[in-house]
């Protein structure tokens, strides 16, 4: 078969693309997509096998870009579902030109201008408190374009703000690691496929994650599911009725996120993610869950079903 | 006593101050501050007996820096509670300088370059493509903002995208009127005061909002509550646990948002609202919910309790 068709959210070296190398290997061919809504279309139109999208970030929250085209509400994506979760800790770098600071320790007073994007300032606000107050500070749209401008500006004494992944992709000198003031910061990423697909219903995520494991303890990794529905209008009690059937049938929830329904002020689309491990009692579980939601909502959506990979990035991490 | 002292967020003539204006009338001292912390501050230490802040747009869904700073994670507001809510219908126009365009109907072709708030470009999509095609556009940090520049910029023949009020405070014309897309766009604002404080213990928002009505009419008013709250580590059950307790006491959930708790990645802080009608089995609902709370919670913290103002709104703007 040929390579794998990744599509992720650009620029390439984002954390995104990080993302995507990490989950999917060297082998899988990997595109860049101007917006949440091109990686989506993507998968949407089976010109890519998978997107890798970012979810929400442990510091910052939900995404609300992807849970606004996850509520799809012109029906553009009906065929793409969630197939996988990766967790991606947010590491960051002084990156600058590789001949621009010779000397070792860097010798960082010589630095006149840093670029990054906005929230990583607020991210090493230690580190730059410490080595760079009064310096200029340019903001731009992502960390790795950050990385791009410094490479392509020789006639400056400047730094990035960027990853070591775009270190490398850049082929910029690292001149600190890890300089950012939480070391758990971690974005989590939906990979999302087309359930049509033919290709991918051959090759699973899970697969391309890695060897399959024995069939018993793979029963025992949590499975995590999300599904979103529209409340029927003047419907007092429906939300705690429709939250209600999750427990009922044996999911425990671990996250709500609400979004306008453009349909109505002040109606909201839901996300809800439940948590379970398989058993012979919960296999029909989010079946019965969807027939039970029909009762109380205008519309509801099953967005898929994949295996927990916290417990595993934690474990990676050494953190939590 | 001496006038209501009221913060907002600025700058003048925001939205914000719109939402002053019209929830205190002109005997109240309005303060602009910098910042939502600003406001916040400002009830916490007494100097403004009322702040009055953005919670949610109907269009845009919650007001993320409002739902951090209800989070309260360095126990800054211990004394702010909400204490009622104002609904403000977004409408823009397209303001320039009195002298400017003296011609009726103005001449929009020879507008060079227009002004405004990022999210008002795309709220106005419809009259731009229509009459501003490849015309300049300059963001700005607020709508007000614009409107002030297209004021101190007499060399240019610019415009600006506002509001009607920023038109009346900053003495601009008004070109068009109401060219937004979508005429419900909504947004709710929270008034906070401090528990406290003398001052707004003899006069309530309820009183400053207007005369009191009659006592049967003013029961039948439904109230809402906000609380938050965050569940307890490794509880599996534990969200559908805590949000049957509004259930059972009688509370009606009409919206769930949630924030990073930011002491454990993946751990949220939970903001619940729940609305009822007043009566004698349910007027200690409030103290029962955050009891049994209590027992499946870390922390609990009750925001307050006012009088849903939501069917008020939508009979004065007459849609929905």
């Amino acid at each position: 078969m040929e390579p794998l068709r990744v599509a992720f959210l650009g620029p390439a070296a984002s954390f995104s693309h990080q993302a995507a190398v990490e989950s999917f290997g060297p082998s899988a061919s990997l595109y860049p997509k101007l917006s949440f809504a091109d990686a989506f279309a993507s998968v949407q139109n089976t010109e890519a096998d998978f997107a890798i999208i970012p979810f929400e970030n442990s510091t910052n929250g939900s995404v609300v870009q992807t849970l606004d085209l996850l509520a799809d509400r012109k029906d553009l994506y009906k065929d793409v579902k969630v197939c996988g979760e990766h967790y991606l800790t947010v590491h960051h770098c002084l990156l600058a030109r590789k001949d621009a600071f010779p000397s070792n320790p860097p010798d960082y007073s010589s630095i006149t201008k840093l670029y990054t994007h906005p929230q990583a300032w607020g991210q090493c606000e230690i580190f730059l408190s410490k080595h760079f107050k009064g310096v200029e500070r340019q903001d731009v749209s992502s960390t790795s374009k950050a990385a791009e401008i410094v490479l392509k500006t020789p006639t400056e004494l400047s730094a990035a703000i960027a990853s070591k992944f775009a270190a490398e992709y850049h082929g910029l000198a690292i001149l600190a690691e890890n300089i950012e003031d939480k070391a758990d910061n971690t974005t989590r990423f939906l990979v999302l496929r087309n359930v049509k697909s033919e290709r991918t219903a051959q090759i699973t995520f899970d697969q391309v994650k890695g060897p399959v494991i024995q069939e018993r303890s793979e029963l025992a990794v949590p499975r995590k599911t999300l599904i979103s529905f529209l409340l029927r209008q003047n419907a007092p009690g429906a939300l705690a009725d429709a939250l209600l059937v999750f427990k009922d049938h044996g999911m425990n929830l671990t996250s709500i996120s609400t979004r306008p329904s453009h349909r109505q002020a002040w109606r909201y689309v839901f996300f809800v993610e439940g948590q379970r491990v398989l058993t012979d009692e919960n296999k029909e579980a989010v079946d019965r869950i969807l027939q039970s939601l029909r009762a109380v909502t205008d519309s509801c959506r099953d967005w898929g079903t994949w295996k927990d990979q916290l417990l595993r990035a934690q474990a990676e991490n050494g953190s939590n």
